[in-house]
């Protein structure tokens, strides 16, 4: 199969190399240099393991990776020698400080009306509930509205959030969902209630919870939270439906500790002529500690550092710097994005472009871009020569969390279109290891962001930074 | 598409209750009047969602269901409730005394090379390690033969046992894979381990490991026995094939309390015409302690009620009497079907037969029969009854754990042929809960048993009883 694969994008490639017709009459932007080097990484992308293998290096070495824990020191470790064996330059580490919460022992016991332990997990940053527990009946909202609707009936009670997260290729199930997660326990707090527990915000029914970042309430009183896998949300969901009385107890273990020093890890392939010149390119070297953090984003570690390591085996390296930044902490306050672009802020004005991977491992339609608007040409080209593998949707849009912050610099931003339809069955859950990564589809993934990466690194004009009105940061 | 499905069926109903060309010439011994009744049964079968709902109450109402566990008991009480309400006759219980295994709490750690949080649980009838836990470093088998030949080299230490399960249509890979659940502790215990650990006998990568019975050794040394999830199980593998060390840490609050009693419950559609002749079918009401037993067994349990109330609501009841029989304690002993076979000893002469639905909630092909070669035509009608609907496989084979026991007095025993690729997925997990049950899917399985049902209970001439040589208990 893989041969016959490889062989197939060899007759493809020899297409594209030569589809050199200019858009508009204009010359191409993509030169027949840089598509025979473009033709060359994406050759290699599929025929090498090498980010498979990174990933199961990392995972390996590291487990699970939240900030503060041990697997965050082993994953830092591990980096800069993954990134020194791999011929990288200049590798280092640069100080991030971040909140270090801890999960602790934690369990949930449906008590009425019949007794069933829980497939239960706190949100990354509740409050625990002290060694004792705690027990209350159960009301129910499906939205955040309906939570502060629900008024004094709350009182006292933990509420269950149910809400269902819809299945898409392209995750918009998520941001329709998650703000349940972010703000259920401060509305539900601020009722009354004692504890919150969500329907997970995921879209696969095994069995497990999805833990994720909530927001801390601004002064107002804060109380456990925690989400139910789907099948136990929808069990008490049918329960309280049929007005059946609800009773659970849970016990939490988790606690906020002081701020820890852990560091992101940086490693460059010096550009040719203008080595100032910096297209960085990353993922986030933590994880929730739930899972090995595989998808999300051992993922996007894995692709980031194997796409650029291919483009330094070309024989003539790209125009500018590639700087690989594996981000520390991202998903428990996005530390290390805000520690890079603070670090960074004197040499953003030549920061030329940023990509992200942070969407799983699965198989890429193309890439996003979020630029000025006369980057389009170079884009529409790029899409174009990717377009024979599958890989030619560009988009408008392109960005992630952890280069959010280079936003206000105006540095342009991309990310891979990688399929999300299965992302979020795994994400910020147990399941997420390495067995749900499929080699062929991560390869995809490292093909475009290399295409991508070596395009934005020596096209003779980069970019055009993101107009000063669209600069307002959003993060993913 | 239900409305699609029910009228397409209504045709093929048709053609199918017009198929009464005799097998060989001879008159045929499923009747016109015998296929209007079959007939309509598959009509009802596929048109109400009868055995949908009956599970999604039972699980409801008791939630998980091991011997002697609060479930346990809730779920009697609502099988005697069910039978009533669904118009059974003689409504009764009759008592079992099982073993009564508690799991307590429990937790595995990977100590050495990362730490990391296993997926784990303990085999069904492990002795606990009591509150300290134990710790040690692994070394792995990959069969049982294999745990003998580490010979002094297990000493002191934790077996892990490795061996991959294959997932097939008809489950076969199960029993392939489950002596080193059963044996393993006992054949680790004899090179001198400390604890056994095994690679979950299941087919999924998702992260639940999977429990199940064990066999208690022979005077042996006993020590803690768990399953780890197969991505613990190969992450493990991987270390120790590349000369990784690897310690663990585990404790097990497993105990063996005093034998409980519990329960088989049982309800009846009296036979029109020969009542003292009786047609067994069943499934069994316990359940492992992980999950909710939904498909294992709830849905058999379902599919068995459902089946017989059927038949109750047709215009003329069959010729035998139908007894429902809702088994006790089938995961943890097989108490509950050795005890139906010792209490209804003196009538088993009168047993003309027995079904099993014990294989999940998947599509059915058709039915598996184990009885005297006579009965060979009356299953071939069946068959050509059945496929139409795509359920006509009758093959040899059938039985079930539960009615195993009435094997040696050469009752007939009969089972659906129900698609069982994904049933280890769930089988003894966390994950098996209502929601992985298919509506459609377990009407096919209703309809089959109904058909069966009936057939066995309105034959002219019940089928050959199983020969004496071939009456040597086997457990499934």
């Amino acid at each position: 199969m893989r041969h016959g694969a490889v062989a197939f994008l060899a007759a493809a490639l020899v297409a594209a190399a030569l589809l050199t017709a200019p858009l508009g009459g204009a010359p191409p932007l993509l030169t027949d240099g840089m598509r025979a080097d473009l033709a060359s990484l994406v050759a290699s992308a599929k025929a090498t393991d090498g980010a498979y293998e990174t990933i199961r290096e990392l995972l390996e070495a590291a487990g699970p990776r939240l900030a503060g824990s041990p697997g965050d020191a082993l994953g830092v470790a591990w980096a800069v020698r993954a990134l020194k064996v791999r011929g990288f330059s200049n590798v280092r580490t640069e100080p991030v400080t971040a909140p270090h919460w801890d999960r602790g022992e934690e369990s949930g016991e449906l008590l009425l009306p019949v007794p069933l332990r829980l497939a239960f997990c706190a949100l990354g940053g509740s409050v625990g509930t002290g060694p004792e527990g705690l027990e209350a009946d159960v009301v129910e909202a499906t939205s955040l509205e309906g939570v502060d609707a629900l008024g004094e009936r709350a009182k006292g009670k933990i509420v269950l959030v149910w809400k269902v997260m819809e299945r898409t290729g392209e995750g918009s199930g998520y941001g329709a969902t998650v703000p349940i997660r972010g703000s259920g326990a401060a509305r539900a707090a601020k009722v009354g209630a004692v504890a919150v527990v969500i329907r997970s915000v995921g879209t696969s029914n095994a069995r497990f919870p999805h833990t994720g970042a909530m927001n801390a309430p601004d002064g107002g009183p804060r109380i456990p939270a925690a989400a139910l896998a789907i099948p136990d949300a929808d069990l008490l969901h049918s329960y309280l439906s049929k007005g059946t009385r609800v009773r659970l107890k849970m016990k939490l273990g988790a606690r906020r500790l002081p701020d820890v020093e852990t560091a992101n890890v940086i490693g460059e392939i010096p550009g040719r002529e203008k080595p100032e010149e910096i297209v960085v390119v990353g993922g986030h070297l933590d994880s929730w500690d739930l899972g090995m953090g595989a998808v999300d984003d051992g993922a996007g570690c894995g692709i980031s550092i194997e796409a650029a390591r291919l483009i330094g085996k070309l024989p003539k390296r790209p125009r500018r710097t590639i700087r690989v930044v594996l981000f520390a902490n991202e998903e428990n306050g996005l530390a290390g994005g805000q520690a890079y672009a603070k670090a960074h802020a004197a040499e953003l004005a030549r920061h030329v472009a940023a990509v992200e991977a942070d969407g799983g491992a699965g198989r890429t339609s193309g890439f996003a871009w979020t630029a000025g608007p006369s980057a389009a040409p170079l884009m529409a080209e790029l899409g174009a020569f990717l377009a024979p593998f599958g890989w030619g949707e560009a988009k408008k849009g392109g960005g992630g969390a952890d280069i959010g912050p280079l936003r206000a610099a105006g540095v342009p931003m991309f990310s891979p279109s990688q399929d999300m339809a299965r992302y979020f069955d795994l994400h910020h859950t147990a399941d997420d290891t390495f067995d749900k990564i499929d080699r062929e589809e991560l390869a995809t993934g490292v093909a475009t962001v290399a295409a991508l990466l070596y395009t934005l690194a020596e096209a003779e004009t980069p970019p055009e930074r993101i107009p000063e009105e669209e600069r307002e940061r959003r993060r993913r």
